[in-house]
């Protein structure tokens, strides 16, 4: 299935929140969804003089593509996402410093005395051939290469309770988790809350450093293939994440050690049953086995993930083997693209 | 105006989130709103074998009187919300603990391993005469009255960039804020993100702690009296309160620390707008003579407050005096209430 | 007992830790000292052009007057500390903003890019008669009279494990808590961790707002009796407070919900051994009787206190009555120190 | 130079505190030393019905091999600690659970009502040859090897302000920062605070994972050899470590994005004086080329690294070339090691 945005479209008439927006379109789980996203500034940001306090509206910040209605998707399923690919549109990704947004600066929530930072932009050039993204300083000479490893910041459903949440929030709908986790070849678990689940996602990063430090990545509009697919009656309070080598957990909450604190306890509970560990056992396991990178560090709750080799889990398909299917029909799928040419 | 909600209403009828609600009225500002609010529970818990996991269903905490659509408010306005009167329509109120909520256990946000605290209720005598509740121990004889001091947990307003937040949340909208300031005589002050504010209010206490620790106050259904007034083209980034004696802003965020700088640094910058004093002046003033009680520490944001008082404000009418002209329309509408025999 | 300081010390033979000091003097337990305490900048800032930055060797901040060796103290006894009284030496206090010091700026620890705030410093006039300290703006015409609260902002003893701490950070040993509560007519309960204890004490403030948001208070030198007494086989974990209205518990630790929670738990296990009280019980009666003023929100750990009214523990004496015996001591020294003219 | 603890020595004579310890030996700067290390517990905790609260006194936790004065080290200085090998002694590893102790349980710090987890040890088989430890769980039968990778979790100076810190605690000294990147092949950059730098370390683990989430991690004896240098004149604010592929920062602080923001502003200040960026600059730099895990979420302060990948820093030798210069000199020892069959 082909799903493709109006570039022209008003962006008011875009969606910039979980929940609260009319469906786009409806899919049918085990689908192929061909689609694009904008970059979070929505193509506004283009130059090193371009500013986002001039140019964007606060109204309109990272709009997302969907929400796709998943037919028979309830609350108490899950949606299992799996992510094709991801290839930025354009030769070319920004990114900025915002006032009073980011790790190293205070904001609305840390709320200092202090003025603004200085807002910069800087623009980087993408080689999509050479897999690369180039760095280019603004007040020296000095550029570099960092790799290309497109992402997907954001990505959810509805949440539950009957709220609606900005694009700018994550949770335990997913939403705005900036982790560099959701790259392709990677099949992300959200637990459903409401029914069609209302499955959206954007902000594109070219690449982000774990933390997202300075609060916006190397922003780039997407092309995305994703399969969408649904586990009746599997819950999963916080968003999960599972490539071939790692399971991963996420938790987004505020202080960062509570964030820390769902991930790593979500990956206890997990390992216990996948394994049928006893949860001290469990505990005992991921206390030595685990990796920890945080995600962000600047959006309304911080994201931490904790990921769980796949060696330590020795015989086990997680999830029902999910990803394993998946990571197949993809292959199928890309095997066809090439054929077809696309 | 007296709107008063059936109180026979199916409990999924009710108002659970700020935004999202269809208003319940419109009232013109000035208006006297003469009206009633359940108890967080919804009256489901009436007695010391009543369990909240058994009787409450999660999607129905904590219902709110309105939404009310005010007449003329548009974003950029503050409401100003002048509490008349709040009385307990109760001779009872209720407390509990509640599993993993609270501040002195595990959460679903401090996620640890700890199975549940026990789940226990407990029943308060409320002597509206004698202005007491009777605090009566679960294990042991032991009796104490307590000041009654009733006050509403949650009020506020739809918030902004389209977000609709369950009233278990607080936050710059107001919300589940659970403040003992929030009492008769006060003046609570709302920032409008959308056109009629469509503000509501709930979660009576006949009293609770400061923090309320175990997550759960005295709860009760009230008869509450407001006056909701409009100050057109006045901001207020985050609810303010103003009563006789301070001048009172308030911070919802985490960690603690976040919320005690929203609301010194908002004191600051609303004591450099009374005064005309210079930041760094201001923020001296502040240093010395501020009183911070926390609010709560348990609920999805935590919310502190900074108390001002007017004494260091010699002849300063805060927000245009409109908290000293609503105290004399109360004054009014009160001693008519006793010709009316109301 | 009459300890009465060099003046004319070489700032580097003064104490700056708690612990790793050689006692200036012992005593015997149930001795009235006598004596008296510099201010946190020792004396060097005296004018408003005078900068911390400039006069203060950042090595040499906050000397303590001690310690004293009380004699017969073990680890798992307790000091109560009994503040007869607390007065100004001098007519006037100083406040200062300190670069990337208090609750509104980056630090150290909330490490951020922003430049450091200005520094600037005001002089407070303290008029003991009136029992004001008089706040003047330097950037406008505004000044302001505020009350004369005396107290010290740190008092403590050795810690345990070995360790020595800079008398600029508070802990389970008291030390820089920074509370208001630490006024004349308050005991002080503080767990022994070595023999002898090494109680000392400093930081004298004329006043301060709590959470000591900019950082300093009104600091002043000041003329302080205290009754140093001993409960043998009684432990305290962390520093309680009474006075003859509320028992009050202390909790330092970031983030500042778990200063909260160490003060909140150590209050209902206070209450629970007065009481005999279960848990549960005490944890329902505190969520509902305590107040929870912050008390700093600056130093190298964070202290909430937490108060619980007397009226709810009906004839109950906490900690054997300690306070009420070194009330009535305090009285019949204050009458004599009248009849002596001092 | 070699040192051999006398594995015979009271425990109440070993090094348990940075600070306050008089040295061992004194060592020039540019010596290879060759020691070892006791593991967390003393080597008290040997099979899994052994516990820590049964067999391990408080006070005698953590023993350090040290310290050792440096000659010519003064304030102002750095200390390049080069790990040239880290082996275990033994042919197993410990872990625990340990009451009120560890991520997922309440603690001293989060001081919570529930009473403490189940007390349990694991035991781990060391496999030298074959590079693995094999972790057994006891409630089920499950086993499964991870990789070996010895490590000391702590390592560290004498702190500043004449403070002694428990060897518990990280900090600005260094201490029980408990990485995994503290691995042989790394060479770890502590500020020198008193004459001397008085460095001590121990706390090895057979491997642990990011967080330390537990509290303890596969706890076992080391044979270390280091090479201790002196950078005369040169400041490191916070710990520091280099290996061939980053440089990496630490901060040690709560909540845990107050650790992050110490290390990331670290991070951005340090590649300002490698690069010449400016500070906005570098912090553009660092958002998108970082890698954040988390080190502990256990100890009295959280500790975060920040790692960037030297291929952003073309041409340049940190620190002056010294991680170059120390590799260079453990591979002139490791091959004379072979020749000496040592």
């Amino acid at each position: 299935m082909i799903y493709d945005p109006d570039p022209d479209a008003d962006p008011a008439s875009l969606t910039f929140t979980f929940g609260g927006a009319a469906p786009v379109a409806s899919i049918r789980p085990g689908t192929v969804l061909s689609t694009w996203t904008r970059d979070c500034f929505a193509g506004r940001i283009r130059s090193t003089s371009d500013r986002v306090s001039e140019l964007c509206d606060p109204r309109y910040i990272n709009p997302q593509t969907g929400p796709f209605y998943v037919e028979g998707a309830e609350p108490g399923d899950t949606l299992a996402v799996h992510f094709v690919s991801i290839e930025p549109r354009e030769s070319f990704g920004v990114s900025t410093t915002v006032p009073f947004f980011g790790a190293l600066t205070g904001t609305g929530m840390t709320a200092l005395l202090h003025e603004a930072l200085e807002e910069r932009t800087w623009l980087y050039g993408i080689d999509r051939e050479a897999r690369l993204v180039r760095y280019e300083a603004l007040d020296s000479h000095y550029e570099v290469d960092l790799p290309l490893d497109p992402m997907h910041g954001t990505v959810g459903v509805a949440p539950g309770l009957g709220e609606v949440r900005s694009s700018l929030a994550p949770g335990d709908w997913g939403g705005n988790m900036d982790t560099p986790e959701m790259r392709a070849a990677t099949t992300c678990y959200l637990g459903v809350n409401v029914e069609g689940a209302l499955f959206s996602f954007g902000d594109g990063h070219a690449r982000q450093g774990e933390g997202e430090t300075c609060g916006v990545a190397v922003e780039t509009a997407m092309d995305t293939v994703v399969i969408v697919d649904l586990l009746k009656g599997v819950p999963c309070p916080w968003p999960r994440l599972e490539n071939d080598a790692y399971i991963i957990t996420t938790g987004s909450a505020r202080p960062l050690e509570d964030a820390f604190r769902i991930a790593h306890a979500e990956l206890v509970r997990w390992t216990c049953a996948e394994t049928g560990l006893s949860t001290l056992d469990s505990y005992q396991l991921v206390s030595q086995a685990v990796r920890s990178p945080v995600a962000n560090v600047v959006d309304t709750a911080y994201t931490m993930t904790a990921k769980l080799p796949k060696t330590v889990l020795p015989g086990i398909e997680p999830m029902g083997g999910t990803h394993r299917r998946l990571r197949g029909q993809a292959a199928t799928w890309l095997a066809g693209a090439v054929v077809r040419g696309t």
